[in-house]
């Protein structure tokens, strides 16, 4: 049982303390790789069931592509591979042999997707093509820091091509809006939804739109890309289809993608000092039962109603663990609070004569709230304070951010205020100006958000006129 | 819209004709790869969930381990490399540079996670560790068949360490037996449980267990295996922990597979002449209502009603689809059939007046069998069948796999039974003994099963006495 950081210490290293103490994760033994371990990735299950069920319930399927990709396709895209050539992992031998072509483990896989769909798309009645996938992606990266900067990580990525403009960027905004639900509504993160600029394109996108969140330390973490890619891969792999108007066009694709990014998010905005909280929506184990008892003989009968108890929470759907071992309750607590589990149970002898059980919440800050409620209808009681836990969480995260963005109208404004949050700044869409402001307050244009009160005012580098601001902040 | 070769005149063509027609998977433009398009994808997530499904309930987490493998790692288990290394797809570039060490594209995960698990175990209380990963996995293969044989294949891996050698074999069994109930249960499949003979053994283990499933061609496929590793890999990789005794011991290990090859079983072993036919347990359409109109006015008349159906078996949790496209009936029936969809709700307008709709069942072979059901209680009549067809399609196979299955006790009856069908044999367990039948009559020693009559008999090569019979015969 280790010790983590305090926040206000050295926040990159109570973020890793965590992530250790908490056994989400551990190095792998090759360069820029994670293991995640089972409490680990039974969160980043339950965020990927939740969040691929908004993608059928809007019509996606899942499928899956190759995991390597010829190096020639990356080439058809000008763009794409200027922006991914540096960072590829590369298979030159295969079977004991030199391979004629060399191929690269998927960075993305918009080139040999859109090499399948123009093989599949002949008509206009093949469209739209909604597809998904849920795989592993490899950048080569200099640096490591568990789900937020890794060689290999998880992530899904939709592709999905449209007969004209107007549905495909329908498509990437409705992609954009099930980000922003899934992050606020099962992982109670509130973000911002934008579109990016110039600078911060993805390689081969005519605009790309991005959710931002911000993170404990006031960075912010772009938490999922939702891209329009106008007819670029239709142009580079010839994907083409026969129209009403019986002339042949070619298709309008979007991608989109969410990665294991997004749970070190959910590390890092909701965590404290004492370890991780996790909303119940997501949680691994929603409910711990802690049994109390000091003397062997009143042992028997707690156990027998700790056990009652687990058995009619899990009947009634609840994810719930019994910590049975041969610990202290002390030691108990901590593994409950450093784990985040949203609501402990904790059974003592006289909650047995009494027919009720305590209930700790884990999401207020410091020492938990404690409860002490009848054992009948304690299902429905936790549900019901599971509901206010999630609610909680989302609000204080929102309190956060909106404490923390700044309104600026000036550079010097706005160098302050990135300083500690983030700024709000009239800007134009120059990569010149995000890059100044880059090199000089290292802060990042993070996103133009969607939501403008359109008033003009005066870019804070150039002096233009314009109607839009910008967020800026220091960033992941 | 293609035609299916008849099975009997040519069964690979009929296989990958149905796997073009029911537009499960097509050819990736990368050699030995498949893409697995959304039907296809939609059937395997099914499986896929229900055997996670069994993992859990046998106390089993999920976990993620690198997709790379450093090269030293496979060499430190003498049987493993030998048995791996002809396969492997090799990285030796990475951001540009040359690596220093080529990293493998994991064919299987023990090397890693033996590591990883000998970093995490101290103590008996470390112990078991139950530990699944679903993934992709890289061999390079020659020859490519949709899902029977492809470069990068789905699967999962079960990796376990345990304190003794009894509980790892309990282990060992235990997950033989979960994917024997997944086959049967979930999948309509019988399969015969048994242990691989030396010879097929996996590389690095000290026993194989298999279940074996006879396909439509009566040949076998391996549809899943659990490996005692004995202390193997816990001796390459310094797996230790101090036991209840205070001294310190390797640990014990196991692992186990089963990957989208037994997609191909459900496409082989229950498929006919007219296409796919799926357990509903799996499908990934259970239902397709397909509304019958001539006139123009009666189409909102019957649309009305199917829309209305639609809705009341999707509220019952049925998987159900309408089929509203502008086609004719028989053109969404042939569809329906050659997806392998298990009911079709039929609405016309007499079916409005009667307050009826028609059912057709896919199982029944030929012509499917038609029943006309009133509308009330419609969801229940559906459940009652879909379960009726499950049972059915899994005694078809049963009584397939019965017939074709002979009891020989000399090396003549092994060849006529080999020829067409399998042979239950006595043999030895010898690598010559097995090499030679292969050598001869093609057929390969499947396993010996767990189900034995314990009289002593001749070994058919050798005559040497044995108490054991193996199945021997052509496989995929």
């Amino acid at each position: 049982m280790g010790k983590i950081t305090p926040r206000s210490t050295d926040y990159s290293e109570w973020y890793l303390d965590v992530i250790r103490e908490a056994d989400m994760a551990d190095y792998a033994p090759v360069r820029g790789c994670i293991v995640v371990k089972p409490y680990g990735w039974t969160l980043y299950e339950n965020m990927r069931d939740l969040l691929d069920r908004r993608f059928k319930d809007t019509g996606h399927s899942n499928a899956a592509f190759p995991l390597f990709i010829p190096m020639s396709f990356l080439q058809k895209e000008a763009h794409h591979v200027e922006g991914f050539s540096p960072e590829l992992a590369v298979v030159t031998v295969g079977g004991g042999e030199q391979l004629e072509e060399p191929l690269v483990v998927r960075p993305t896989s918009e080139t040999i997707i859109g090499y399948m769909y123009a093989q599949w798309i002949k008509s206009y009645r093949d469209l739209p093509v909604l597809i998904n996938q849920w795989n592993s992606v490899v950048r080569w990266e200099k640096r490591t820091k568990p789900f937020l900067r890794t060689m290999e990580f998880y992530w899904q990525e939709g592709h999905t091509a449209h007969a004209n403009h107007a549905e495909s960027m329908e498509e990437v905004m409705r992609m954009l809006e099930v980000y922003h639900e899934h992050a606020m509504v099962d992982c109670a993160l509130p973000t911002i939804k934008g579109r990016k600029s110039k600078s911060e394109r993805f390689a081969g996108a005519d605009n790309t739109f991005s959710i931002e969140g911000m993170m404990g330390d006031k960075k912010a973490l772009q938490s999922a890309t939702s891209h329009d890619l106008g007819q670029n891969f239709a142009k580079a792999f010839e994907m083409k289809f026969l129209d009403r108007d019986n002339t042949e066009k070619f298709c309008w694709t979007t991608s989109w993608g969410l990665s294991w990014r997004l749970t070190g998010a959910v590390i890092m905005a909701h965590g404290d000092d004492t370890g991780l909280r996790l909303p119940p929506k997501i949680a691994p184990i929603q409910v711990m039962i802690v049994p109390i008892y000091k003397k062997p003989e009143e042992k028997v009968g707690v156990m027998a109603v700790a056990d009652d108890v687990f058995k009619t929470l899990k009947a009634a759907g609840i994810r719930v663990k019994l910590d049975d071992r041969e610990e202290t309750p002390g030691f108990k607590f901590y593994d409950c609070e450093m784990r985040g589990i949203p609501v402990r149970v904790e059974i003592g002898p006289r909650d047995i004569q009494n027919n009720s059980v305590l209930l700790a919440r884990r999401d207020i800050p410091g020492k938990p709230g404690k409860t002490i409620v009848s054992r009948d209808g304690l299902a429905d009681a936790i549900k019901t304070l599971m509901d206010a836990i999630q609610a909680n969480l989302l609000a204080q995260a929102e309190a956060f951010q909106k404490a923390n963005i700044r309104e600026v109208n000036s550079y010097d404004e706005l160098k302050a205020a990135v300083e500690d949050g983030w700024a709000l700044a009239p800007v134009i869409d120059d990569p010149a100006v995000d890059a100044k402001i880059k090199e000089e307050t290292k802060a990042t244009n993070r996103n133009f958000p969607l939501e403008q009160d359109g008033i003009e005012r005066k870019c804070i580098i150039t002096g233009q006129p314009t109607r839009e601001r910008a967020i800026f902040a220091r960033a992941y």
